[in-house]
């Protein structure tokens, strides 16, 4: 049956298969080019800031979710899942929080026809909503530590731009919660956190600056925060992981208390430590180049595409060859894609290439009376291989990949990072800058303002005392050098 | 520091740890007691019907997930995740829909202080934010099929009484949603859908029923619904698994067109096809015992529990015998877990039967002489193997379990399925009735009312022609044997 609908975009030119824009001249109109045309997110669902994930991308969110889980696994974590919907009165009992975030949450009023009795929020973050049920299920000392996290989607009604995985209203979030007998247990806990932070974020080959937020900037209701942030080809960065000391601001507020073994009861000292799908930003954003995505293997929803090389006529043995060499490969655990469609090599090169995927292994007539296989890096490089020894081959080039994606961008970052001692001398350096500031929150904000900059915080990954000089905004002794940046 | 709260839960006894409630007495009771006591469930969260999954019914739950990724991938689907709030018109569209599921949506009308332009359903499930974005992403008949799901909690505001993974406010969802360019195409992928159900089930142990559900039952909008019911132990069925034809019902509602080979422009046609967090509920209900769960090794989040025997002084031997064997079976792909907690061996046996880990292996001094481990199904069972070929034993039992947890269940559900010809000779038999029926709604409807059951539908597992029968209800010419039952 034919639709009465009016013609609509099929008949329409195709999308652009190819980008328009260059990652060079304009990082943030490439950013959102490639987010589109190479099927990450799709922006035009009727709520601002809320978008689909299309499959590609949610392929590499869900690597990033199961590695993570591995490493919460490993480091004594327990996987919940805490209910979307917070009563009011749970939300309101820590009212750092409530500041925080009280313009920015949505609020459920009616079931069917029924105004609530109480209205709920949409989660923005689970702590009032597992800080309720905590007192339940911690008793006494040996109820500690306890590790819970759990990957859920939480809601901010964003007022400001926003961009696809960067800067959303619906946003795909991971959040560990864990609690502790002593504040010390739980500064412990903070570094076994930025370890799994380490572990996951090298995965996706992004080196980032490890820095203690000005107590301007923490989390509503944390003790302090530490911000981990990864700095875009632009020169401004993008927090990726927080850690938060929450010491027992909440636990006074929930009431999460233990008995101690000689009695007495005792409030619990908690952390938090969050990560969300700016980690996918992040990584198309920093490897990326004008040709597309450029994805880590550790992550890529496929490592290895093999393109047959096909004359008319002499199609079966390529395409059997293709199809052995890749259950080869996936026998060793790779994910291996045959493009076997009926297309020109071109077209499927360049089709994989926006796509980001990091080796494309060319199998030809010739390459089978050589017994070769010609291998080529998304990043850079083309060799020849084997075929007897695809399997180590291919293995190798992709640890280089990901060593180089990382190597790569590790020099790029120390390059966007300088030392400055006054105002003036940091305004036209760009990137990162780090200053010596002294231990006033109006210096901060003043050295913020003069550059329009925000504050990332104090280094805690180099040498932080700035002691021996003068603060850039009022002269006087500074305490700490700290980092100043544009952020997204 | 000592907190002021009034003593709490800490100073009252331990939780009970062994079942009060006996399966037999009344499934239901034990059912709530076993979800509590083996820590699947919480249900102290203030909001009724939305419950906090523990993290070992949350293991549970993502093998579920998992596996049903990897059968939704080698079936051609592409998973994607589209926002949890949809736009009022969008909802609109369908008319048949917002009757079905308008008494029982929550509604979003606040974000912060501000109320919104258009205010927003939480999804109760995904056909109108998808279908409204459908359009865009299909253009010809070269897009086509499109094969999409997602893995999402949807929200329903239940009026009836929750229980835990069978009837919540906030359900752990699986939808599939799928378009296709003819009528004959959909029709072939319900048929994929069922093998992915069957293949789910299986590795849940769990047999099932499939009934085409009558008009009056079908789902909001659907031109038929198929289901698949699991019989459970008190002879009720719970629903696990839908596949729905929708025909080109939705695709004329949200203008969803492709253009043919011919440049005429069509509807699709669609199917979609569900599951959900009941099936941990089924899983729990039918093969636990009055000692707790017994969960299938597919499924368990630890398939096999080792236990060191241990006698003062000849400690290290066994533990490290039970360290060695652990690393042996995980290195076969088995999660494993070693219990070497301070407690005597009772303690642990009970604890572990209690969470239906599916075998458990002891190792003490004298199976060290005698190079042999103990070997206790959590089904039934003992046996004494070699600690040389420990692997090759241990996947040979848990297939045994796998295997027979679901032959027990298809005797059992064998049993409870019973072909009547009058009402009178239903109503003492109990489960799932099976009478012929004609085809007047008012006829199975009359049915349904004379037994308080519900109408599973027509058979498609087995014969279901019954027009050399007499309707049950009216006494005239009978069309299909209809399955009756009552439901969770």
């Amino acid at each position: 049956m034919t639709s009465k609908a009016p013609p609509k975009a099929a008949s329409a030119p195709a999308a652009p298969i190819a980008l328009t824009r260059k990652k060079s001249d304009d990082f943030m109109e490439w950013y959102l080019e490639v987010c589109d045309v190479a099927e990450l997110s799709d922006k035009r669902y009727a709520i601002k800031g809320m978008n689909i994930w299309r499959p590609y991308a949610y392929k590499v969110m869900h690597n990033i979710d199961e590695f993570t889980r591995k490493e919460m696994a490993r480091s004594g974590h327990d996987e919940v899942l805490f209910p979307l919907m917070i009563p009011e009165s749970y939300f309101r009992k820590e009212q750092e929080q409530i500041k925080g975030f009280g313009g920015e949450v949505f609020w459920v009023d009616f079931a069917g026809e029924n105004k609530l009795e109480e209205r709920l929020v949409i989660r923005p973050t689970s702590e009032t909503a597992m800080y309720s049920i905590f007192p339940l299920w911690i008793r006494s000392h040996a109820d500690l530590p306890l590790r819970t996290f759990q990957i859920v989607n939480v809601f901010r009604y964003e007022t400001k731009q926003t961009r696809p995985f960067m800067r959303v209203r619906e946003i795909h979030f991971f959040e560990d919660h864990s609690c502790f007998a002593t504040y010390e247990d739980s500064e412990a806990h903070m570094n076994v956190d930025l370890e799994v932070v380490r572990n996951c974020l090298t995965r996706l080959a992004l080196p980032y600056i490890t820095s203690r937020r000005p107590d301007w900037d923490k989390f509503p209701g944390a003790h302090y925060s530490v911000g981990c942030d990864v700095v875009m080809p632009s020169g401004r960065t993008l927090q990726c992981a927080t850690v938060h000391q929450y010491k027992d601001n909440f636990s006074k507020a929930y009431e999460i208390t233990y008995e101690a073994p000689d009695g007495t009861r005792k409030n619990v000292h908690q952390t938090t430590f969050g990560m969300s799908e700016r980690l996918v930003g992040a990584t198309v954003g920093v490897h990326g180049d004008d040709r597309g995505l450029v994805l880590p293997p550790e992550v890529a929803p496929i490592q290895v595409v093999v393109v047959p090389i096909i004359f008319k006529g002499k199609e079966k043995p390529v395409l059997d060859a293709c199809a052995d060499v890749a259950r080869r490969l996936r026998d060793k655990g790779l994910r291996v894609h045959v493009d076997d469609r009926d297309r020109n090599a071109g077209e499927k090169y360049f089709h994989w290439e926006l796509r980001g995927v990091p080796l494309r292994l060319e199998i030809g007539p010739r390459d089978l009376e050589k017994q070769s296989v010609m291998t080529v890096r998304r990043d850079a490089g083309k060799a020849i291989v084997p075929m007897a020894t695809v399997e180590a081959e291919v293995e190798k080039l992709l640890q280089h990949v990901q060593a180089d994606l990382l190597e790569r961008q590790t020099k790029f970052q120390a390059g966007q990072i300088h030392r400055a001692h006054k105002i003036e001398e940091a305004r036209p350096l760009g990137g990162i800058v780090v200053l010596p500031v002294c231990d006033k929150a109006t210096c901060g904000h003043g050295v913020e303002e003069a550059l329009d900059y925000k504050t990332l915080g104090v280094p805690m990954d180099e040498p932080s005392d700035a002691s021996r000089e003068r603060c850039a905004h009022c002269g006087e002794a500074a305490k700490d050098w700290i980092r100043f940046a544009r952020t997204y």
